[in-house]
């Protein structure tokens, strides 16, 4: 359902024009891109995420919801699906694993976006439905590490072809962190187990204490793996790092047993699972109030014409963070929008049960 | 699910006690009753009509809707359907056919609220979910003939028991009126067919002029009973009631042909279809644009405090008749109440995907 990317991608020069930009695909951005539908504006979504969701995704995507009106149940999981399903008529592009870095208003009231991987748009209207923000990983917090990350500091494995014959040295705990781990050295799923010639030339796992937050299960394979000499853990946490001729040569490690330990790496894998960063829209100039971007409650627009927050990331009298307020905030959000795009007529608010255009955008029969 | 009554709807001298009482049983005022149960206010509902749904299924039981969040598609029976279900595990008493006559506030901040069939409440905070009003009978408007509704002028057939040697008069035109009045000489469904001696003396059917909203075969079958001598049918409108001995006597007609006519009767049947009314609510002093209830956008109150309007009912600026819209005015309306109704401490807002508490309230076993 979700678009596979857009031609102004490939090369990230030609900025996408369009009516409204939606930024964050959780529920209440996917709402949002509905409400926009309905009212016939011309909608784009981008999400730093890889798949649409956000936090019900990223927080608890098989937990059940019981808050959802006339929704009595349902997973995290189902009701991002009920949401893609809901917006399909109207084909709007999901622009999925781009973080925006760069928002700015034009002159002639529309506004320029930019994404870290070189997307670009042009909109008259934009959507934060940013939650808690943008969910990025967690950043190794190590002096000098920064200028590596990207290159000899990842945050996912590249896999055991990209990494044959290399030092890694992982830093993490968790489930995702260890099965990682153990893929590189032959303990994967059954169906890929890589052969010893394509293997990392050392692997090293890194936490600050011996005990993990993965699965007994996982936790043993990796005990497993260690003691049959396949890799190796070191309880201790970085300190920092030594640099030869511009590479990153090393780590070193203050240990859990009060020793010191300089370890040489060509990559780190830094696996820490990720954490919601509202990133550069603190910097935009917008009113906040206790890190929230504050709107008013008749069409959820921040101190910026044109520029509306909804969902989690916005703040107002009375809010509460629930989806069924963000569902709201969305649908008049867009009949704001939409009023300002056409300040010449009032817009039309239609019914989607009789309304023959709304059935006509939705792609199904009227009846009479 | 909905409960068939209360102990003190027998003899209606007792009021019922209640944290909130939610007027009017559609969308809005179903998922008001589950914001307020979330939040353990002990909470009635009361609407006019037999049945809950309101508008959605007094307007178009059977017709989708498309605008419901994360639900692509349902009939209004549908959506009412899966409300009845989220509110069911708190056991909320619904109390329908019971049109709200009277809300009078109390020094003590709590509400005395009366129904027409005598039932009495005292809550503590009221939420008026009553859409464009109660929908009742639209009143057969013949000067002098009001004194006699429920006697001998009647809004739905008593049944041919009842009516046995009675002369009667329907003014109608709808599916409904003409089959109600066509049960009424013998031609109802199949199993009922009245014995000949229990069929009223005379059925006259009024209306206007001779055209009718009904299914054609309906008509048809009308115009077959008129022709077999079981009824008659009358192009007019209603003019005067003529009186004797305090008793409604005959009905004056001026027929579509110019003629006039006095057609004596002991019953009329006014069955002329349903229409809103916001009723007694125009009398409770409320702060009131264009005919819909003031409130703010923080709480959804009302200028009377504890009084809260949710819905179609209500208006602020941005306000959208739209059912996504009132879910978030019912969900913020409840918080607003709940912390109202405990000024000593902040209304925890706990989340239903993982919550023990709310699992316990909603009857769900809790994940971990």
């Amino acid at each position: 359902m979700p678009s596979p990317g857009h031609p102004a991608e490939a090369d990230g020069t030609e900025a996408i024009e369009t009516d409204a930009l939606v930024i964050g695909a959780g529920p209440v951005g996917l709402f949002q891109a509905f409400q926009l539908g309905l009212l016939e504006l011309h909608t784009h979504v981008v999400d730093a995420l890889p798949a649409p969701g956000g936090q019900c995704i990223e927080l608890y995507p098989d937990k059940p919801i019981y808050d959802i009106p006339a929704v009595a149940a349902c997973s995290g999981r189902e009701l991002v699906d009920r949401l893609l399903a809901q917006i399909h008529p109207f084909g709007i592009p999901l622009h999925l694993g781009h973080l925006v870095r760069g928002l700015s208003p034009r002159a002639d009231g529309r506004f320029d976006i930019a994404t870290d991987r070189g997307l670009r748009f042009t909109a008259r209207a934009v959507f934060l439905a940013a939650g808690v923000g943008a969910f990025v990983p967690r950043p190794l917090k190590v002096p000098g590490l920064e200028p590596f990350v990207g290159h000899q500091v990842l945050h996912h494995s590249p896999g055991t072809d990209a990494l044959a014959g290399r030092r890694v040295m992982v830093f993490g705990d968790d489930e995702l962190a260890l099965a990682e781990t153990l893929a590189l050295v032959g303990d994967g799923p059954p169906d890929t187990p890589p052969h010893a010639t394509m293997r990392p030339a050392t692997v090293t796992l890194v936490h600050r204490r011996d005990a993990f937050s993965a699965s007994p299960d996982t936790v043993a394979r990796m005990r497993a793996a260690c003691a049959d000499g396949r890799m190796r853990f070191v309880a201790a946490q970085p300190t920092a790092i030594d640099i030869v001729d511009g590479q990153l040569a090393a780590v070193r490690l203050a240990c859990a047993d009060g020793t010191d330990l300089t370890e040489p790496v060509d990559v780190v894998l830094a696996l820490l699972g990720l954490s919601p960063k509202l990133g550069p829209i603190a910097d935009w100039g917008l009113a906040m109030a206790r890190k929230q971007v504050v709107v008013d409650t008749e069409q959820f627009q921040t101190s910026v014409p044109g520029l509306h927050a909804v969902g989690d990331v916005n703040t107002y009298p009375g809010k509460r963070k629930l989806i069924v307020c963000g569902f709201h905030e969305a649908t008049l959000a867009a009949y704001g929008a939409a009023q300002r795009l056409h300040p010449d007529r009032p817009v039309l608010q239609q019914y989607t049960t009789t309304s023959p255009r709304l059935h006509q955008l939705l792609g199904v029969a009227s009846r009479s």
